[in-house]
């Protein structure tokens, strides 16, 4: 099945458009799991089987398993979702971005020793830097168009010939969508680009981190960013969820958390005529 | 002692502008190593003893590595170079870019984990997205400018303004380094990019693969990288070392190579008056 009509499936049958960021922090691992055999993969577990009912996509993001050597954990974490929760996909949010034999190998981390169903890229190296991962026909992957931070605008707001570079890289990514695999990374703290984003892509799927933890408004982001059926955004939440609660009942205290940013998000889709 | 230091030392000291990359794939490690007990690394080590005296830097690409799942061999590496030849700095390739939290725990894998003298990143989430590896004080951060990949037009060469993209990267990049620990990324297949990126940020330390495998040629780029003191350039080579020869004495023929290749780029430098 592809990674697009999986998240359709996922969107429709589970009526959420709810991702759930996987960042987890050694440091903010509740003490009973923090000194176990694996902290990161019991505490994520926990989270993924609490959140799974409003969740269309889980984003473990490697940076947090990586600074800590902790890729064992991640892989079994990944395993364990795929096995445990099916229908649900699991986006691994590693922006890589590199070239020729080297993309190769990165597209092989994610999809065979991860086996992950998408992945996230930067675009700055161009299209022969992405083809690699389009030649796993079932995965999906993200290209970051219009990142959620202060400091996007360095780049992504240039004016490139009548257009900001972030509008060129939409085009870009239409063009290069021949296999029906790609998507956008266009935050929630930028509405009007998520929507112009919207306009420019028709119904390809958009990752729309920013909402949560940075501050992003659920309201504007999901009116801007919607496709005409109400679905198309994958909304992530990671600290705002993972860290709802702390001690013995975390995972009951994300999953509150999860339930909550579901409906919110809910509350704001255009229902399709 | 500042990585820029370091690095200018060793250029000096050697008279050497040639790194060595390090992609091993264990496909191409010779047989009776492929079979050990830790391939990646007998190979790396092996290469990187016999091609030290030609080296001014080394630069494992870590995509390698994480595709089979060897990251303890990277850290086993990067410790021993670091043992072995104290001198030669070690530039981890992994051109990591995001924001925020997540940029921490990437600079912490980098500069802690595997602890690199320097790593690459992608400049296109801006600013804050390379703070956070400009918190470690003594370690030099390359930004992607101009990357040697034939796709690279499809942003760099972007009129943005009366100037290219890779320019305004470059002129960022000035601006952006404060604390003296930036390089830029510019490869040996465009020399004529690669002369405006030197015009553009003076003596920066320019990192240039290209030459090699994948056909840049050594006297254009040589010619157009180096500063104004005949340094300035890390010109490097991966394939065309670490698999200059096979079986039993591929160490011989890396080193071999790494040596005519040192000459090579010596011939283009200019002596400073």
């Amino acid at each position: 099945m592809k990674f697009v009509d999986m998240l359709k499936a996922r969107w429709r049958a589970a009526n959420t458009l709810l991702c759930v960021g996987l960042d987890p922090d050694l440091a903010r691992i509740p003490e009973h799991l923090r000194n176990g055999a694996d902290p990161f993969f019991e505490f994520c577990k926990s989270i993924v089987d609490a959140t799974a009912g409003f969740a269309c996509a889980f984003k473990p993001q490697i940076a947090y398993f990586a600074s800590a050597g902790a890729e064992d954990s991640l892989q079994r974490l990944i395993a364990y979702a795929r096995e445990a929760h099916p229908a649900i996909p699991v986006i691994l949010d590693a922006k890589r971005g590199d070239m020729a034999s080297t993309a190769h190998h990165y597209a092989r981390e994610v999809f065979e020793r991860y086996n992950a169903h998408a992945v996230t890229l930067s675009p700055y190296l161009g299209f022969d830097s992405i083809e690699p991962y389009l030649e796993y026909a079932d995965r999906g992957t993200f290209l970051l168009c219009r990142t959620s931070n202060a400091s996007g605008d360095d780049l992504q707001m240039l004016d490139v010939g009548g257009e900001r570079l972030y509008e060129r890289v939409a085009r870009l990514a239409m063009q290069w969508n021949r296999g029906g695999q790609l998507g956008l990374v266009a935050g929630a703290t930028y509405p009007n680009e998520l929507a112009r984003v919207r306009e420019l892509v028709g119904e390809m799927p958009l990752l729309v981190p920013g909402i949560g933890a940075q501050g992003g408004d659920v309201q504007a982001s999901v009116t801007a960013g919607q496709a005409a059926d109400g679905a198309g955004i994958i909304v992530n939440s990671s600290r705002a969820i993972i860290y709802a609660g702390q001690g013995e009942h975390f995972a009951a205290a994300s999953r509150a958390a999860a339930r909550i940013a579901r409906d919110e998000i809910n509350r704001y889709r255009r229902v399709p005529a």
